[in-house]
């Protein structure tokens, strides 16, 4: 059977904030989506600064691609959470390596998008950028379970 | 330059559904998401059936690569909305072919995720499957633009 393969390469790179991939800690966190000059020019971001938010695809380049647990996992290897499988965690572990966040888009330079709160460290590899339109939240009720609010506690709270 | 590549390949697909890609009327839709049992086994789904909502990177596998178009193009060509860079829309025409979406998780048969409202036709690659944490939503107000919401009026409206 032939293997069904995608290239993609990034658009854009993370520019300033935090160095090292940690957990917690994102809040008010400031850092610069710069787009690639040599593919994209002033064009690209004509009426992005309409929106409050991005939805951005980052590659988690700093995983180490054996790093793969097949097996359910608990959350952070803590005891009071439940095992989840591999589709269950949104970390770093995992197929593909590509994370989806939400960030607010503070100003634009040229094409620096300032932003804050994206949870990708400098030199990550934007794979995408997107407007956030309210159309695609969820929609319905949501329903999740516990662990993720108590794992996520401090996951925007400022740095110490 | 050495150019920055990265490889990914499918995780699963959609299975039935609609077929043509066309614009509006995605509600109550309902498609599989069917896991590629040669990769993964029922342990990649612990817990999954917690969650109410999934969160879903499909590639746009049914686009012309070579239709990109450089420049800034009003939404669905519509003379009543501004022209919008390349990252000013979600549509399939972008740089990787990569979309993100919302769906409903109904239920789960083997590895076959039931899922409602996926807006990815039958044959869809999928990417990534990730629980939809409502903690990694947008935070803080959401401001965009008039135009999305009026492009979207019939987007989860039901088929005529």
């Amino acid at each position: 059977m032939t293997r069904e393969v995608f290239e993609i390469e990034p658009v854009a790179h993370v520019v300033g904030g935090r160095i090292e991939p940690t957990d917690d800690y994102w809040g008010g966190s400031q850092s610069i989506i710069r787009i690639d000059a040599s593919q994209f020019d002033a064009e690209s971001i004509v009426g992005l600064e309409e929106f409050s938010h991005l939805e951005i695809i980052f590659r988690f380049h700093l995983t180490d691609p054996t790093d793969l647990h097949p097996g359910a996992r608990r959350p952070r290897d803590n005891q009071s959470w439940p095992p989840v499988g591999i589709f269950g965690h949104r970390n770093m572990r995992r197929r593909n390596w590509l994370g989806v966040s939400r960030c607010r888009l503070i100003h634009i330079d040229g094409l620096d998008l300032h932003v804050e709160e994206l949870d990708a460290v400098h030199g990550t590899p934007i794979i995408d950028i997107k407007p956030w339109f309210s159309e695609f939240g969820p929609r319905g009720e949501v329903r999740e379970p516990i662990w993720p609010s108590e794992m996520l506690s401090a996951y925007f709270a400022s740095p110490k």
